[in-house]
Order: structure tokens, then sequence, then C-alpha cells
């Protein structure tokens, strides 16, 4: 099992395989078009991804190359307009059959989705005309590739506590940039950055007032990236520590007005917690299927370990778990569409979905012994990958602060 | 607060509150004449039940005259055809219905749900028409009210151990029943009884053979109820022991065919299942209802049992299991509706709604301190009531089998 | 099965069975005394409470005259100094065993934990030589039995919300008493009542201030028992409100300081806890030795429930637990008894003991299919009984806020 | 946070801090000696491994030479009798030090839990006078570092199914061993490795026959060791797959008789266990003094994260179990010191101990929020070695196997 080539042969059989395995209820969320963008997703991942993901995991990221194909392919596109160059698509649907897809074959598009999911919807709501023009084309190619840096050293996912200065010059022209960022995914590898930082002081009075977003050059003087931070997982997605020292900001380089991120951070926060509920489900529903084949397939003492029945209960717990998150998610994706998701909707979502999913999948990792804790295994990324789902996007303690208030409490 | 009229204060609060407390994502499963019936069913519930329910759990069982009021409101002829004095409607979503409504006040309809929920199939589909036109009507109005004895002493839910015989008379006319059953729901006040006997001999060949469905008068000569049996909860649904000495079924109360009431009692399970779904989801819907309003109301050391964090945290993740619950069961009758739920469907439901509502009412439970375990708080009842959906209607075992099943494995 | 006597049958079984089935570990911590102890405790429930025990339930406690047979066995007086008729015995392990074999035959002594835990550590404590000439005897005997009265309607756990009050007559001869009290377990039957009442008024700056208990005869004129509670379980255990119109107690009854009842009150939480500790632990114990028997007994489908994987992984795990639980009594009831348990280690041992007690059970019961939700059977005692661990003596809630604070939290 | 050298002195704060945090329960399991090697072990933690930890990771073992500075410092030598270089110690408890300190700092001495708590009994038990003048000293110093191999690809924990072979060369001086195995713990550095192998064929009627330990130098002639796998943790023990092509092993180097194998493998199953058992223990006791530390510096929103209730009632819930298991390990050590623990009992440790520990862990992971994923902290580390503890030393199926057994079922 441990020869080469295993991972690969293995990973292949659960995303073609005929068998399912799990959450065979008929589901209505998705049409023809989305399922038909799915073959092309599947297919892809298949022939692109997975025979090359060992070498993605050592280097800590996809080859700057491999967004290109993505933006070829028209991952990048789907919801930028035609003029910009995107396939002008309504729907966040794309998104979530993107993320499905990758979660069953165990990998991840690398810090595409921080692109995708959370860069974007900030350049379409936000930037100007002009702005627009010189970006969204790149964007949707691939030849630029974003990120967003909010949280600082210390700071935490206190917005009111960024510290990273950026002035006026006197002239009006740019601002000057200060200050650090860290924990910032796709930081090694993007050409524009989105900066949250301080242009007035803090002010007890209002503290949301006084942040403005900058779109950062990183081939900018002073720009500089710092640590790749090791993580639990998401090892094929680069998580950084940045540093600017008196970056020069030309002022046309400003998202939307200045002084008013903090409203713009928190606008898009339903959409994030969707996508992450929509992630973790996913992957717990890949987590059975890996599973399911590997007990069958698997032998002990002359028997299938498909045949125990602990094996058996274990899976049907596993399953029921997912249909009920495939439930939860997909009335949660139509609700979306239909501009009715409340932040308390996607509260509750991304917190049963990603509690949920922790327990499925490491049960299923359990039931592949010894093996689901080598990481040529599907089911041990998934494992890794999936514990900053309760984290990350809002914490599950952030949750239920939500979820609380929506009670009235 | 553990004055007299104290629960009755406290249900019709929680009944008829403007606050919703819980699962306030919007459900589109109910159209208006579901909502309407809905309402009716609410306020008979708050002037019918609430008032007098402490009566009926000394007891035992509602009054038998509670039936026909049941009758006389329309609950027990929703899906029964015009012809025999029912509303003709088709659906199971009235019924889900009237199941929400009880949970939410902590109440039952005493064995109602039997007698809609598992006897009336059996009448429709398997009952000739002199039959339906005999029973139907008075099954309608509550004046013959109906239950089911499979279940015997030893046998447990092994149909192929039943030992209660029924002998064909010399003359062709009439059966003669001897034998004894338990766990009979409905049992004490019912006036026509189901029973499952054997026709003929054990045949190791076929365990599934020699098994009929006897429609048996309770008036009969050498018919008994034996023990009331005491039970955790559900004490207002009376279960009870019957016996049957020499009893003589006229021929013309056999339903369906001789022989095939093995094929015929696995047909109507995946409602049945989907049924206590519903009651668990409803329950722990109502749990979240009750907790929020006692904590508001409860005050500790000079504050609010809600304002502490671990209230709020308890009750977010409590309304998180129960919205996950909602859209399980909400896409499981839609899915039913058209005939499109399967076995392992139904089977996911049970299985993961009763699992998860047992979890949020024991910690609801858990935060109404010493008043959680004093049966006039509906939260104690919901607890004891809830304790048997694990159980009947199938063990959470027997559910992992099936969707085990389902998995290939 | 359900013919009569099998619940006898069934819990003779248990307690008399070579096999012991759980918790099989070798304890050190009781020695050849209390293992005397512990054979005439369990050969006396055998023989005299098992065989009634349905008829305690009925009635809603054992009968008054049963107290006098567990003074006559020397339960009642093994702490109390020989002088006043006791066996002068240090040690709460006594206690301890009657707890565990209690709980092992799945049967309560009514209020005789009360009696002994609770109250008199106050007699001991705080009794004057004259008071315990008058009541000590009376008490090893099971002529006088005790209860104690602190909670109020509407006070809850908060004792500076005690508004009973005492009013010292002019001539100092006797207080008057006025008040309600709810929630006095041994309330029906009890003879002399430690009632905690407002010997002044409330002081804001004080909270503690203001406090005494005064031990009431329970034949005074004015002295009521109202309502007897309804509790999920526990129903051999009489709980019930008082309440107390003018009720002249002599000052002779004042026990301890006037003033001083908030810190009398406080003092013997430590081994309460243990106690409740204790008995989860042990019910726990039983829990799985029922379940143990019950599935080698039961065949389902032509075979023992016990020979399934998921029975025998359900009552491996259980038994883990049992283990771990039972680590942390003996542990705890060394230190307890070496002066050395504090009060953090206390509440962990509830916590954790009550806590995992409750999943045992509810497994245990889930094993014994419909079986288990009817109250003949000693496994849906133990469930409902259990409930109330969390609850008294200190919720889970109080419980890990005093070990928040020993962790410096 | 994130500035370099936050994760050394964290470590050390936490390490050498007054403040305890976890488990203040008095324990009674270690005396003075015990307790003066614990200071000592604790000592070089902070000195010679907290600093240069992250280095060991990245290479994927510690450099060879500090096995040697632990020979030095004496901790291979506990066990070994004096005349082989040893201290002649009876008593796994200094093993138990070992890993408790390890896991208190989190961290681990590489592959060296191996070489003394798998290997060492094999060869005090097995191996011949000369045998142990041979390797004794060597293995007492850290030059000769050992490994045993027996999982094969494809045999996972079946030794029946075992196909490495060693026969016998025609002039009887040498085995020639032909094969590979997998998962080997160690077995990059390993200078000599037990080779489970069959030296006689395969028998339907005996399945334990055949087997035998060859001890192999591993720089003998067709020794190889193959890829280095990638795990979840234990990041600095190395896990590599071995293959034999007709090594040559003298005579000289079977362990104990030829075709023993089997019996010789179980003999150390219940030390094993234990030893997992205390090591998850204390990783949950450091992963909750890590997690106090870190929510008392962490502010967010102006608070301590140490102030909300949330936190609070973690932390307390995390401690009870900490000290349930710890009173478990305690209890277990004692009875295996004496003889006494049975295997049973070590299973019955082991499964509650790794269950409960992984609980803690995720929960101490997920109050560290963001910086819980990355693996410069502590409490990430504790995470990704902890998931292996359910697996390793037979799973926690295999423990449920074993316990049911003892319950007779």
């Amino acid at each position: 099992m441990l020869d080469s080539g295993s991972y690969r042969r293995l990973t292949c059989q659960a995303i073609n395989g005929h068998h399912e395995g799990s959450a065979a209820v008929r589901r209505t969320v998705f049409n023809e078009d989305h399922e038909a963008f799915r073959e092309t997703i599947r297919d892809f991942i298949a022939k692109e991804v997975v025979p090359v993901y060992e070498s993605w995991e050592a280097s800590g990221h996809p080859p700057r190359d491999f967004y290109r194909k993505l933006g070829a392919l028209g991952v990048y596109g789907i919801e930028v307009p035609e003029e910009y160059g995107g396939a002008g698509e309504s729907g966040f649907k794309y998104q979530a059959v993107v993320t499905e897809e990758c979660a069953r074959a165990g990998v991840t598009f690398g810090s595409s989705g921080v692109h995708t999911g959370l860069v974007l919807p900030y350049l379409l709501e936000y930037a100007n005309e002009e702005q627009k023009q010189r970006w969204l084309p790149g964007f949707v190619s691939g030849d630029i590739m974003t990120a967003i840096a909010m949280t600082e050293p210390g700071a935490g996912s206190d917005l009111a506590g960024i510290s990273t200065t950026a002035k006026l010059s006197e002239d009006g022209t740019h601002y000057v940039l200060n200050g650090a960022k860290t924990f910032i995914t796709g930081g090694v590898l993007a050409d524009l950055v989105l900066v949250v930082c301080r242009t007035a002081p803090y002010d007890p009075a209002d503290r949301r007032a006084g942040l403005s977003i900058l779109c950062v050059d990183t081939t900018s003087e002073g720009y500089a990236v710092g640590r790749k931070l090791q993580k639990i997982g998401l090892r094929t997605s680069d998580t950084a520590e940045l540093s600017f020292s008196d970056v020069k900001v030309p002022v046309e380089d400003l998202l939307g007005e200045e002084g008013k991120a903090f409203s713009y951070l928190t606008h898009n926060l339903v959409q994030e917690r969707l996508a992450i509920a929509v992630g973790a489900y996913a992957s717990a529903a890949a987590a059975v299927r890996f599973a399911v084949q590997y007990v069958k397939d698997r032998k002990v003492f002359g028997q299938a370990v498909a045949e125990f029945q602990n094996t058996k209960f274990t899976l049907a717990d596993c399953e029921a778990q997912v249909v009920a998150q495939q439930s939860m998610v997909d009335r949660a994706l139509e609700l979306y569409q239909h501009g009715e998701l409340t932040v308390a909707d996607a509260a509750a979502a991304k917190l049963f979905c990603t509690e949920s999913a922790s327990v499925v999948i490491d049960k299923c990792l359990q039931l592949h012994g010894g093996y689901g804790y080598i990481l040529e295994y599907p089911i041990a990324r998934l494992y890794t990958d999936n514990r900053v789902f309760r984290i990350y996007g809002g914490t599950s303690e952030v949750m239920k602060t939500i979820i609380a208030k929506s009670l009235g409490l």
C-alpha cells in the first residue's frame, strides 16, 4: 500500500468510482450548468492536481503557473462581468461546486479560495471603474493573484487594534505604508494585496473609524514577505507574515472610501461562512467516501474491515451526519441565492457543519488505522486541513455569540 | 414559581409568545393551508389540553371523550377519503403539523399518533370496501379508536418469533385467537386492535410466511387488557399488555390476505420513521424555546441566567442543532411527498434527529436547574418522552444497519 | 419477560451473581470491616427492599417503619458517638458502601441520604450537648427522621435571597417562623426539619449575614406540608413544599449561633459532592452490570444481543468510563479520609463522575431496547434517578466555576 | 507573538512556571527519587531540547548525538542491570516520568520511547548472556540505538500475515533475510533492528508458529532504509520503510528461541499500553497548562480570553478529565509495579486516557484560536502528535475487544 503511486490510485478511485458511498439523497440545489461545471472541475483535479499534489505539499504551494491554468479554465472569472473578461454568472453555487470537488479529492487549489471567495467580493463591490479595468482582467486570467491582509501580530480578530499606518504624502499622490501583518493566506505568491490599515489615529469614541483598504502591489519597494508559517494542515496554501517599510502606495490604489474599511470588512461574512460550511460538509462527505473504500479494500485477520459491525455502525453514523450537513448547506445555498440568508443562519450553518465534520473526519481516520496517520492518504490531509474550519472565518465561539443574539440572549 | 398554575402559564407563554426563540430560518415546506391548520391545532392545545394535562398524566391517558373532540376537529379524517367521512387530503404534512404543535407545548394527544400514524395506513391500503365502510367513519369521528399489537413477551421486534395463533374454525366463519401481546400503545382505550398473529405454523424455510392481521373488537369475549406498563415518560399514552383466550374473530375481520402480514408490516416504516424524526426535531425546538424563556425569567445571584456566557453558548449550540434537524426534516417531508424518500433516507433522518434531539433536550433541561427535574415543567416531560424516540420505530442500531447497507457495507 | 416478578428476579440475579461484570480492577480503598458491612447491606437490600420496592414507588416513599429497620441495622448510627447510641466509627466510607449497594440494586433508601449525609454533619458539628442528647438517639434509631429546608420558591440556590423569617418573641423564649420552602427531600415524613431562616433583615453590605438554622418539630402548630412534587425520578424519595405560619420554635432549638447559618451551610459541601460522585459512579457500574446480564439473556433474530460487536464495544467503552470514575472516587475517598480533599478536588470528582455516568447509563439503557423504557427494569430507574446528579449538590456549571478558580481563572 | 523565539519563551514559561494549572490533586505514586529524576529531566529538556526543537522537526529526527546525551544522562540505563552499565532500578515509573516531562514541554525524545519502552523489555527477557554483554552497554550509552520491525506493507497488525523470511544457510552459521517492513519508528537512525520474520512456512493449523526475531545490524549488506513516511505529527520521530535483500544475519543474533516470536510479542503489551496511557494523560495535562497560560496572556477586544465564562468552563471541564486520567494512570502504575495490572486493566486505561486526551487537547487548541493551528505553538504539536495514541499499541477498537472479553462478552 505504501508503494509509490498508492495515493494517486486511492484518490482517483474515490473521485471517479461509480459508487458514491455518501449523501446519496437527491439534491435539488444545483442545476445542469452547475453539474456540467462540476464534471469539468472533477476531470481537471484528477488530471492536473492529484498526480502532482505531493510536490505542492513539499514546496508549500502550487507552482505560480497553476493559477493561470485555473484562470484559463474559467474558475476565476465566473462572477466577474463580461466586460472585464469574466462570465458574468450570478451565483455563489459555482464556487460551492469548486469547494466540493476539491474536498472530494482531498486537495486544495492553494490560496484560490482567498482569491475568489474573499478578495473578489471587495473588488466587485468597492473598486471604481478604472480599478476594475486595471485589475479584473488579470484577476480572471490568474496573472494577478490577490490576498487580503487584516490580522496583525498581537491584534488578532480585533480590527480596532490594527496599528499598520498609511499616511498621505504631502503632495497627496500616495500613502506611505508601515507595519506588519501575519496569517496572510496566499501571501507568498500574491501580486496584489488588500491591506487594511489605519489612515486616521485610533479614536476611542468610534472604534470603527479610521481604517482603510489599500491595494498594494507586492513588487513595491519596502514590501517584504516574512516567514512562511508552518501549519497543522493546509500545506499547499502559503501563509505568510508581511512587512511594510515606507511602502509608497498611489492614492489611485485606495479601495472605496477612506475610513470605511470596517463596514466593508463585515459585508462579506455571510458568504465567507457559508463557503466554509460547504467546505466542511464536502470534506466530511469525502472522508466517508474514502473510508468506505478503504474498509472494503483492507483486510485484517482474513476479513475485510467493512465486515465488522463497528465499521458499519460508525460509517452509518457519519453518513447521517453528512446528510444533515448537506441538508443544511443546500438550504443555505438556496436562501443565499435569494438574498435571504441571515448572519445568524450562516453562523448556524458554519457552526454545525464544521463541528459535525470534525467528528466525522476523525472517525473516518480512525477506521484507516495506522495508515490514517500518514499524510499520503487523503484522509490524513482532510483531518489536518479540517481543523482550521472551526477557527477561521470566525471561531465556533464567535458563531455562538451571533446565534445567541438571534435568540434574544 | 411552583405555585399552582405555574405550569399552565409557562406553557401558554411559550406557545403563544411572539418570540419564537428557535429555528427562525424561513421554511418552505408548509403552505397556507398547513399553516391555517397549525393555528387551529395550536389554539386547541392551549384551550383543551394544557389546562387539564396534569389530570391526564394522573390517569395515564386522556379521557375517552377527548378523542371524539379530535375527531370533531378533523384531526383523524385528514387523509381519509370523503366517502368515509374524511377530508381526502393528500399528505403527511398535516400529521407533521400536529406532531410539531404537540411537541411545541410539551404535550401529547394520548395514543392518537398510533391511530393516525400507524393504523390508518394499513386500513387505507389493505381494508376491503366493506371494512372501510364499517370502520372508517368511526375512525374519523373518534368513536372507534384503534391500536396495533405486534410485540409479544419474549419476541421483541423479531416478527418471525410471534406465537399468538389464530386458527380457522371448522365452519370457516371465524378465527380462534390465543396468545399475549405487550407494549401496546393505546391498548387500554382501544376499540379495535390490529393483532398480528400466526395463521400457519412457523416454517424455517420461509420465516416471513404464516402471519396475518386480524382486526379484533376489544369487547370480544376472551379479550383482556392486562397490566398498564409504567414508563419513563409518555405518561398520557397508555401502554398495556393484552391477552387473548379463545377470542372468536369473524373471518370478515381479516385485514388483507392471510399470510401476508410480514410484507404489510414493513410497508409503512418510512412514514413511521419520518414521523418520529419530525417529533424529535419539534421536541428539540420546543426545548430550546422553553429554555430561552426560562433563562430570561430566572434570576440567580441578581442576574438573569440568560446573561451568562455559558447559557448563551449552550443555547446557540442547541439552536444550530435544531436548524440542522429542521433542514433534514423539511427536505425529507418534501421528498416523501414526491414519493422519493428512501428507506435509507428515512433511517438517516430518524437517526440524526433523535440522537441530536436527545442532546439538545438534555442541555435545555440542565439550564433549568432543579426545576428541570420537576414534571410540571414541560422540559421535564420533553426529556422523559423523548428517550423512547431512539428506541421505537426501530432503534438507532437498526437505523445504522439500514444506512450501512445503503453505503454498500 | 414482563410477567410479574420479572423485576425482582432480574435485580436479584444482578446483585448476587458471581459475575461482577464491571470495574473488576482491585480496589484498595475499603478494608475488611467495610466489606463485611457491604455484605450486610447487600443482603438487607435483597430481602427487605427489592421485593417491595414497587409499592414504595407507588406511595412515593418507603413506609415510615422502614427507617426504623435501617436504624436497627445500624445504618444511621455509624458516625454518631457511642454516648448517643451510635457506633462512633470514623469515616465516610461506610456511607459510600451504602450508596454503592443501593445503586447496585437500582434502589434508594428513600430520603435516608439526606438524614445521614446532609443533616448529621450539622448536628455533630453545631448541636450543643443538650440537643445532642435530645435528638441523636432518636436519629440513630430512626425514630426521629430529619430533613433540611433551604430552597425557597423563587430564591433557588442563592441563600442571600431567603425570605423565611424567624422573629424572636418578646419574652425571648421562642422564634416565630413564617415563610415557605420547596424541594425539601424527606419533607413528607420528617420529624425534625432544619430550617434556614432570616433572623435579621437582609443587609446588602453583608449578604451572608442574618441567616440562622432552627430545628423545627414537624408536629408544631402552623407547620404544614404542601404539595408533593412529581419528579423525573427518585420516586421513592419524597420531595415536598413546606409552609410555616406563625410556627413557635423554642430558642433551645436554634442550631449553633444566630446569624451563622451561611458559613455552616458551606461547610459540608465537600462531603456532599463526594457522596454524589460515589452515587454516580456506583449507578454507572450497576448500569453496566444490568446491561451485561440483559444482553446475555436477550435474544434477537436467534442471536444473543451480547454477540453483536456493537454491544461489546458499547459496553467496553462504558466499562472503561466506570473504571475511570472508580479510580477518581477511590482516590477522593482516600484523600477525604485524610482531610486532604479540597473543594476543587470534590468538584472535579462530582463533575466528571456525574457527567460520565449519564453517558454510561444512557448507553446501557439503549442496549435494553424497549424494555429500558419500562420502569420495572432497574436500568430505567437508574436512568431517571441519575438525571438529578448533575443538578443537585451544585450543578455541573457550579462545579466548573469552582474548578476554574482553582486553575487561577 | 510570532516574533522569533516566541515558542521557546512560551514553552519555558509553561515548564518552569510556579503555577501548575492542572491536576493539582496530590499524587502518591512517585517517591522522592522519581521526583529528583523528574527535576533532572525537566532541566535537560528546557536546556537541551526546547531551544533546538524546531531544527529537529525540520530534519525529521534529533541529531544522532542527542541519543548519546540521553545515554550519558542515564535515561537508557535505568532498568538495565549494573553489570551491563545500567542503574538496575526496578520500575517503569522512571519511564513514566520521562514521558510526562516530554509531554509537559510538548516535545519528544525522537524514537527513544521505542528504544527503552519497546525494545529493552525484549533484550532483558530474551537475550542470552553473550548478547546482553554485546548489546546492552551500547544500548545504555546510546551508541547502539534500536528499533523493532513488525508491520509489513499489507499485513498490518496481523502477525500471522508476515512474509519476511529468514532461511538458515546450509552451513547453519547465518540466516538469509528477505522482505520489507514499514512504519518502523526509529528506522532511519537505528543501529540494531529487531526484525520479526518467518523461519518456517505459514501453517494454517498453527497461525502463531514459525515466527522468530532476528537482531539485525543495520550496516549489513542488503539492508536498506526506504522512504521516510510523512506523518500528521510526531515529526521528530523518524518512521521509515525497511527492505532486506539477502541480508546475512549470524545465528548468534537470533533473539530467544526460533519460532517463539508470537508469544514474545504479546508479552510486553501491558507495559506498552500503560506507557501510551501515561503519554496521553501527560499530553492532556500539558494542553491544559498551555491553554491556561495562553488565555491569561491573550487579550481580545480589550479583555483577557481567560475572563470569558466559556473559557473558564471549557478549561474546568478539561481539568476534570485530566484529573480522571491521572487517577486512572496512577492506580495503573501502582498495580503494574505490583504485577497486578491485567491486560484488560491496561486496555481500559489506554482506551479512556487516549480518547479523553483527544477531546481535551482539541478543546485547548480551540482556545488558542488561529495560533493553535501554527506548529510553533506547543499545543499544535500536542494535537498532531496525540492523534496516533488512539491507533498505535493497539487501536481503541482492539482495546474494546479486550475489555469486552473481560466482561464475559
